[in-house]
């Protein structure tokens, strides 16, 4: 099997199971002009004059990213929806993607798996396979998403501004949590909330197009999703932020406003506030709005208004009883240590 | 060292080196509205209305793509170049790119060759990173593309007819004779003109950009880059321009018209045309075109007509007596065994 019918077999839809190369043109995709299969894919227009394209890339690593035994159809949901989640942190309409993959042998069982779970996701959003590449390698895989936005409407890092609310979507700490016990040697039960929360995160597509609508009114500031842990990715706002203004911009957090999965129900207030504020693999958005957005935000449903932004250097807890302690940014780094995080 | 400060830290081009997030606002460059450091990058509008975005995605793995030893900024340079190697063939204008880097650990001095590699191809066409991933892995580099081209003009690799004449570009074969001289144990200098062309390849991104014009005018019909050997990616023109017109596109290749680098000249015909042919990473242009288009072609200078489509099934290498043999399709194929290319 070459490079060229493991991308047509596995990842162009319309090849059916032995249509290889030759049998018939590959279909045209919406958003592409051109699919997979020549030089580079041409992406079509944007649906409107004032669109622009979005585009992303992100790289998942067997043993950093994801456990060696992890189901391939959860691997391929995953790897696009990371992709997915960054298109919604920009507000962005997904139009395409491309699949760079590196993988030790052409398991056709393993092929099959993972590209169900690519394409039952990317037909959520009605968006195809334009290009790839694939290659014998350390299993690796590195998707470009592309989406559009306006950028008038655009969910940017930079805009959040001291006096702005902070917001978050859904409940926090359950990725980190299933991480937790399978490190700890007792891994969760595959259909466990956390481990789904884990391994088939939900990108927040239309929340981020409902953000991106508000964001064109001055409702929404700045927005980021959480990847690395909510510390550290509001932490990126603050600073972007700053940079863009000139002075510091801070955070206060209230940790009895922090929504928690309920699977974190049974651990201590301290193990809870770290997997929600450490632990990554959320996939929620958080942003900042003025306050004059409450109203707005709160007809959206779901959404927790969970601290302020301010002048101090410093992102802070806040406990129900007004004391605080300033939270060392600890977004996970790959760099730091030696010490895996898997 | 974080991922943000890596990015930020060495292939964010008006980051010097010491200063980090929070410093300023990251430039944006040429091409994008937003650069790195969000959620997205968004692309600017085309340079015209009838142009659109091409886009590609090349992953290069330690190992299987490049020896383990190779010089960091040599790395860096092929890996943007083989990404421009297939713009050029699309016949598109680079616009940006991005990088997703897996690495082992965070190595200043490798990180600071690698991204010199990027830097000092990419100032060759204004082109600047627009965003990017960075994590720790076994070596892997996925480089992605934007280009712009008018789909009128774009070099699609189904347009080729029976009767094309096929051209190539430049010399072939010797890059895969570094490799072979390499896997025989007596690597070449660093300095030899065989080792430049498999390190240090120029992708051809003017001439893309000349036979895109010719295109447009119906001078140009299909083109590729020869990436895994020559006789490999022209079954890939005609395979896909054979199912759009549904029937069998074949080609006569005209042994004594092939351009072999004189660093071949000491071999016999027959290495010498199995370098040609099989080797792969000359990163040369192929196209057909019909021959109404010789003159138009000849005043680029510095391209060969070595063959032409006909309605046979087959790709056949005819010698100067008239002898004819078919050649097998044997572009490099990563999963065809256990052995490793390099």
């Amino acid at each position: 099997m070459d490079e060229f019918d493991l991308i047509q077999r596995f990842f162009v839809r319309d090849a059916l199971p032995g249509v290889s190369e030759g049998r018939g043109p590959p279909r045209v995709h919406a958003g592409a002009i051109l699919g997979p299969g020549d030089d580079c894919a041409l992406l079509g227009a944007t649906t409107t004059a004032a669109a622009r394209f979005a585009v992303t890339t992100d790289l998942l690593v067997e043993g950093v990213h994801f456990f060696s035994d992890v189901d391939p159809q959860s691997l391929g949901h995953k790897a696009l929806a990371v992709n997915l989640s960054d298109l919604a942190a920009m507000g962005a309409r997904p139009v395409s993607y491309l699949l760079a993959l590196a993988l030790p042998r052409a398991d056709i069982e393993w092929l099959e798996g993972f590209a169900r779970g690519l394409h039952t996701l990317a037909d959520v959003y009605g968006i195809e396979l334009v290009g790839g590449d694939t290659t014998r390698g350390p299993l690796t895989i590195a998707i470009t998403a592309l989406g559009e936005v306006d950028p008038a409407a655009a969910l940017r890092r930079d805009r959040a501004r001291p006096g702005d609310d902070i917001w978050v979507s859904g409940c926090l700490g359950a990725a980190a949590f299933a991480v937790r016990e399978h490190l700890r040697g007792h891994p969760l039960p595959a259909s466990h909330p956390a481990r789904m929360r884990l391994e088939v995160p939900v990108p927040r597509v239309e929340l981020g197009l409902e953000l991106a609508k508000l964001s064109e009114q001055g409702l929404v500031h700045a927005a980021i999703d959480l990847s690395d842990g909510l510390a550290g990715d509001l932490s990126h706002i603050l600073a972007r932020s700053g940079a863009a203004i000139g002075k510091s911009v801070g955070a206060v957090l209230w940790s009895e406003a922090l929504p928690s999965h309920e699977c974190l129900n049974g651990l201590s207030a301290e193990d809870r506030h770290d997997l929600m504020l450490s632990g990554g693999d959320d996939y929620e958005l958080l942003w900042t709005a003025p306050s004059t957005a409450r109203s707005s935000l709160e007809r959206l449903g779901g959404l927790h208004r969970i601290g302020t932004l301010d002048t101090e250097p410093t992102l802070r807890l806040r406990d129900g009883s007004g004391g605080e302690r300033v939270l060392p940014n600890r977004a996970y780094q790959h760099f730091r240590s030696d010490s895996d995080r898997l």
